[in-house]
């Protein structure tokens, strides 16, 4: 198998204006091909250390990936440090030019004449369509007499470089549509497939550990990762065609599935909110959340999802004594006697939430998200829940600990509320 | 001035398992220091591709620094290569083994074997304290000779590197406490001190051509950095003492100040809902939001702020027409009429919420997020917000354009919210 190596050109990510999330999303998609990628260079905008950069990466990579310096300004430099670096002349493609007069024409921009510098690509390199912005990029097959000219370690050996924007959306869409395939093509016999299962309440180590028997496979492979509050296995098979490597695929996942159960809570793209959403329809139910300590992240979290109107009507985020009494029916006598940071609050607050009558489920979050008004019976981090409906009451405590910030407790509630409906539904759904 | 180079060491980095944050943290700290960075390299946990690239940092910079492999496990390997390097042997530091012993039973965990190679240290280094973990880093002025019997290319020149943990978390402490210091007094001659002026409504471009004049400066220099949403102009100023540095820095920000007007609403961790925080406790005001189709994000920002409980009492999403109407006393012939993206509709959402009783300020907000949802005369983009107290209406349209992501409407809306509620304190405190 190749190794690749990616090249992030731009000295506002030396300078930290921006954050190079591109090499992360490459490394990914490389991990998924099988391609290994051993160094990963930043470089400002600067030819002679662009060169330096260049010639770096072609002595011992065999995919040169470059992210950055395609735009317009003189600034940009890396077609430029590409056809300089392997002696030889630009060119001017008539299509590009073409493609960027027609974007700009559809934006209702004037053109200025510095973009035609877009439309030039080093002799010899093919152009590797963007169809989500005006810098394409290249596809350059580079001969072993350029490697030579060039002092490449090895010239005799295969290389080859893709220059993509810096543009996140764009890179993503220049890489869906033409570059994943053609080194799929290129590097790989056959094609690949690959799916994520996704997974909550249960750590990566132990997810591992499961599954240890599986982590050793190579086709299928698979791999686990770790996310904010969820981990994921995501399996990946190779075969000649698509249909081939699902058929590989399956059994695994099927094993994965049935290993996991209900911590398994979907693929993909999929997140707890667009889960509970999907449940929310196929039950036909209406869900209503009153908030305290989470302040309108699990109503925000829920109605990220386009569509979810269908099942979010009303939620209420009742932060003071007197909101939870008011408008909740909350008892005076239970908020003096308990406080609004315990289970009774929290149940009646979901029955009030219920009683306003938005909804079929009810869902109530009270705790203390600190960093202060924790007590010694009552810490940061303790939070209680109730999810009520018209004959079921569902209480839950959670114990977060106060070493997580605020903003981490709170995001670690939403979870946990989300899951609750999540498994309240799956559990109630005839 | 000298110039560094960052090394970020782990497999994991340069397998996309975690997105690396602290090179763009290292950037923004280099950059207030004066100290130039024209290479970053992330390499795996490989011995002899992590020697490779020393040898490349250290040939073309003055101050390396590395971050992550200073774990207890076999792929921690940064200390040892950097012994191996400059072959010199490592030495058990017995004042960081005491350190690590009292971390562990603090922790009330047992201490494995395996951590007593944190407390190696290659000879000559001297020990970067860690505050917030078990591995410290080091500081190492390396000699000539060592240098030289390294092959590094100028070894009379002075070079030094700096090794840290890839913990974010402990980076930073590490930084603070004493890598930054060290830098300061070593690299330049005084002190620094530098502050950050947030604007808001006002684009980066627009930004550095109303301070051309001042972006040229040497000291103070000002430099422009744009975020979500917003733009930062930092203002940094070099002089013997800190006092001295304030000094120097004053008049220009004083001179931004009062270019900037309202458009500038903070400095440094300030953000569009402290700042309202600060406002509504300033004025004694309480602040109801009704929100729709941003769904609980607005009521999540304001309630991100430790002690908002002070202004925040009841927020409420309203996300369907029933509860509109029945929760918020909108009427049915508005919304039949005007339909729920409407300022009409806005109106009555905030003073529905007004007259629930919990807030002195009621803030509505309703609009089409999409991506489904759009007309052509109510498009994607298109929201309503109204401002109401018992003795004004102020109401408010945004055009946010259909290009902008479902995500990206809700948060840009909720800037104009935040900014809306600023402004209209701003101009109505006594």
């Amino acid at each position: 198998m190749p190794v690749a190596e990616v090249l992030s050109v731009g000295t506002e990510l030396l300078l930290g204006q921006v954050l190079d999330t591109n090499c992360q999303f490459l490394a990914v998609e490389l991990a998924k091909l099988g391609i290994d990628c051993f160094f990963r260079t930043t470089v400002g905008d600067n030819k002679q250390r662009i060169k330096e950069a260049l010639q770096t990466a072609f002595n011992r990579a065999d995919v040169v990936i470059t992210t950055g310096g395609l735009g317009p300004t003189a600034d940009d430099l890396t077609t430029e440090c590409l056809a300089e670096f392997f002696q030889v002349e630009q060119v001017f493609d008539d299509q590009v030019w073409a493609h960027i007069q027609e974007l700009f024409k559809h934006r209702n921009f004037p053109l200025p004449e510095s973009n035609r510098k877009q439309a030039l690509r080093p002799l010899g390199a093919q152009i590797l369509p963007n169809p989500a912005g005006t810098a394409p990029g290249i596809i350059w097959h580079v001969s072993p007499e350029l490697l030579k000219k060039a002092s490449v370690a090895n010239p005799e050996k295969d290389r080859c470089v893709l220059t993509f924007p810096g543009v996140p959306r764009e890179l993503k869409a220049m890489w869906a549509d033409t570059a994943f395939a053609y080194l799929l093509k290129r590097y790989t016999s056959g094609t690949m497939w690959s799916i994520e299962l996704k997974h909550y309440g249960i750590g990566e180590s132990a997810l591992a550990e499961q599954y240890a028997h599986l982590l050793e496979g190579s086709n299928p492979t698979v791999a686990p990762y770790a996310g904010t509050g969820e981990c994921r296995l995501r399996v990946t098979a190779k075969a000649d065609t698509i249909d081939g490597a699902k058929i590989i695929a399956q059994p695994i996942v099927d094993e994965i599935l049935a290993g996991s159960g209900q911590r398994c809570y979907g693929f993909d793209n999929d997140t707890l909110e667009s889960v509970v959403g999907e449940l929310l329809v196929k039950g036909g139910y209406r869900l209503s959340v009153a908030e305290s300590c989470t302040g309108g992240l699990l109503s925000q979290r829920l109605t990220d999802i386009a569509g979810s109107s269908r099942y979010i009507t009303l939620n209420v985020v009742s932060y003071a004594y007197e909101a939870k009494v008011g408008l909740l029916g909350v008892s005076p006598v239970t908020l003096e006697k308990y406080g609004a940071v315990s289970p009774e609050c929290a149940e009646e607050m979901a029955r009030g939430m219920l009683k306003l009558g938005y909804a079929d489920i009810a869902l109530s979050v009270t705790g203390v998200a600190g960093p202060a008004g924790g007590t010694e019976a009552k810490p940061v981090g303790l939070v209680y829940m109730a999810l009520v409906t018209k004959d079921q009451c569902i209480p839950r405590t959670l114990q977060l600990g106060s070493k997580a910030g605020r903003s981490e407790i709170r995001f670690r509630t939403t979870n946990e509320a989300l899951n609750m409906v999540r498994l309240f539904l799956l559990n109630n759904l005839k």
